[in-house]
């Protein structure tokens, strides 16, 4: 590399505007309105160099700017979120997730890692660019949505009716996640999502335990009953049709992945585990990256006073592998479920919407070529992995289909930065690493061996 | 009866004061220090005429009354309690439940039925004989508690520091229930209560399903699979040891059950169900009065967000018969829990204190035959049942053995007014039907045949 941007602010300075953003509580589940506008506000007057602006649309507004003054250079789609997951149990965090906090040489708060920091740092990129060279290397479109973390309910429509304003060479995505912090790495596939309530109803009302005990079926029974059937004891899911149409791992993929440096051990120590588990058959890292599951998330029934509750539901969510099919699965879960035999109770499945296939990139895509030099550049030595995000991005089927673009995963979060879980954090290193690479990528894709070709689009008719 | 004391005021009088007490969200379990102590001194407010005084004793006080001048006459001593349950989900609540709502005719409110309304009939009784008679027809002593709902933790200790000051003849309790609004009975028991949590956990913190699915076991999985094993599919509780020490159900007593009326499709109508369930072999009335049961009271763990939960809960309860001990009920579950066998994760069995066994009173003890012919007069024509209590009165088996007197539930709540659950409410006939019942209970235990002997003092050593 030949050129190199000045990032002058120190990372204090960059920690505290994060700080701004971070504390603008953009849940998508149950913020309101107006402050899931304030967050698409503060991105679109970030991005005011490429007339950011915040556009109406249905459910939360979506965030777009343009920056197109490279006649000749590719054109590449950033894409990324500015909502944020519930935050959960409040007790559990050790600090208030809107409060960002310092702590050591990592920064905890809801959403920093997923996806604030990350797409805080392609801002600090551009507005860099703009400064030092007073442009950018290619030309770079804009969007970021505010519903990613409730399975992006209306960005396909959003999308279909900007298909030709949005239209690009190459998607890259600032959401996703390094599989770990030790190693450089690239996700050349991401898993895809299903979710659905499985609940269970009794009596019209919770009954008092003494009065009404021994007299009709208890709900929380039942469900039990139906949660525990879903696997069998070695892991595998229990429900016939889950696994269908998903290849079996060729020997060539297995003997990749146990080239891969990775320590059972350690990995489980680090989460606090006696042992690891999962489906019979697969490795650990096989069972992360290529196999699909099903997960109970949650529960809801009763509480901690004498009573039979009413209902009781149980939250599921399923990751899927490519092979499977987002509707095919969620009704092999319902035909299972509603084929068990209970008893003075009545089930329903209750299938949410916006289901995602898993989605793929080919290692040997340019766009991998060109981000695993840019990786090489900022983390010298080190080899760049090609991993999988078990994650669900369901933007990225979508780019492919509405765009006829690949989507390049390039985030700076890390996967145990504890995405949707109390303490989220952030590695400060990554701040100023994560700007280093994207400069490079940038560069490295509008010019040189690493430039990115023109995609023929095979946008499909509409 | 020849004397007869007249209730001068309104129902709409009633219920608005009535409403004023309701109105203090008196809940044991969370409320502040300041509002369990502004609910017990309204009862000492209303029991002015008696000296009434609010104690402070560990945790929620205790209200205190005395009258004591009837030389010779019989002693009772008068209990209840002023605390309530939570108020569960409000959005099932169809008013606001600490403002209590006219509706028909009934009242609704949190504590309407359990166990403020059935106090406040005390109440008025007693201010209604000094007023027109100068004086109650017995000494009364009246004890409150402000923990009865969880479990009364602190009560034990009180009544065994205040022994003599609360011997009586009788214990009368207003809280208890009538099992059902169509005719007027008496309980001879009530069940026992021992409660538990099981908290499986897994990994250190919540874990993204997508990140890590796939390489841990789910807390959750493991839950359901302990808890569908508490049951066998024939409703029998399915944990050896738990139905140890009680006698099986004599022909006798199954015939006198057969003899009451009881129609299980109304009944079953009512709660909106399709159909009973419980253990298998009994009628659902043996069930409801003979048999001990365990229910699932609920769940708690993760959300209907993604992850793998790091912890599931499930909160148990059980009820008790006459013959079942506390502790080894505790035992037989959690060692059952503890033998199944569960993989990566960390199962743990938490009993609550304070343990309850199971309670009766002989349906030919003077207090009942009192206490029936009390009922017959206000329910002319109509037999009077002898019914058990499914829920858990704590105090009984205390003043039994501190106070060697037993005690007669004499409630005026019915078991159907969702006692424990969302729109809890209180038929307001019962409010002057049980101000006239508790009138002529007092004065049949004071004079004539049915006066109430001394009881001969078994008190244990203490």
């Amino acid at each position: 590399m030949v050129d190199m941007l000045s990032f002058n602010s120190t990372d204090a300075e960059y920690i505290e505007e994060l700080t701004g953003y971070v504390a603008i509580p953009s849940v998508s589940r149950d913020a309101t309105a107006e402050t899931m506008r304030s967050a698409a506000e503060w991105l679109a007057a970030q991005l005011a160099f490429a007339d950011g602006r915040v556009v109406a649309t249905e459910g939360h507004p979506v965030v777009r700017a343009d920056w197109l003054h490279a006649p000749g250079a590719p054109t590449v789609l950033v894409y990324g979120h500015y909502d944020v997951q519930p935050t959960g149990d409040l007790a559990e965090w050790k600090t208030p997730p809107f409060e960002l906090t310092l702590d050591g040489d990592v920064i905890r708060g809801r959403g920093v890692t997923d996806d604030k920091g990350p797409v805080f740092i392609v801002l600090k990129v551009a507005q860099a660019f703009i400064e030092q060279e007073g442009a950018l290397p290619l030309n770079i479109k804009f969007v970021f949505e505010g519903e990613e973390e409730i399975g992006s309910p209306n960005f396909p429509a959003f999308l279909r009716e900007h298909a030709d304003e949005l239209s690009a060479d190459l998607v890259i995505s600032a959401d996703g996640a390094m599989w770990r912090p030790s190693e450089p790495s690239l996700s050349i596939a991401s898993k895809g999502l299903v979710t659905l309530d499985i609940e269970v109803t009794g009596a019209d009302d919770d009954l008092h335990s003494g009065r009404f005990g021994g007299t009709v079926a208890n709900p929380v029974h039942a469900l039990s009953t139906i949660l525990a059937g879903l696997h069998s004891a070695d892991g595998r899911v229990a429900v016939d049709g889950f696994y269908d149409g998903i290849p079996s791992l060729s020997e060539e993929r297995r003997a990749e992945i146990a080239a891969v440096p990775f320590d059972d051990d350690r990995y489980r120590a680090e989460l606090g585990l006696d042992e690891l588990f999962g489906e019979a058959g697969y490795s650990t890292l096989e069972r992360l990256w290529e196999r699909p599951t099903l997960e109970i998330n949650g529960l809801k029934s009763g509480g901690k006073y004498t009573v039979i509750p009413h209902s009781a539901t149980g939250h599921i969510s399923c990751r899927l592998v490519p092979g499977q099919r987002p509707e095919r699965v969620i009704q092999a879960i319902t035909d299972h479920v509603l084929a068990q035999k209970v008893t003075g109770v009545r089930v329903a499945v209750r299938p949410d919407k916006a289901g995602v296939p898993a989605y793929t990139i080919p290692a040997d895509h340019p766009a991998i070529r060109a981000a695993t030099a840019a990786l090489e550049d900022v983390y010298p030595g080190q080899d760049v992995l090609l991993a999988v995000i078990g994650g669900t991005l369901p933007a990225t089927a979508l780019f492919e289909e509405v765009l006829g673009a690949k989507t390049l995963f390039f985030s700076f979060s890390t996967a145990d930065e504890k995405l949707h879980a109390p303490n989220e954090f952030l590695r400060i290193s990554r701040l100023r690493e994560g700007m280093r690479a994207w400069e490079q990528l940038w560069r490295l894709l509008a010019d040189g061996p690493h430039r990115l070709a023109p995609v023929i689009k095979s946008r499909p008719e509409r």
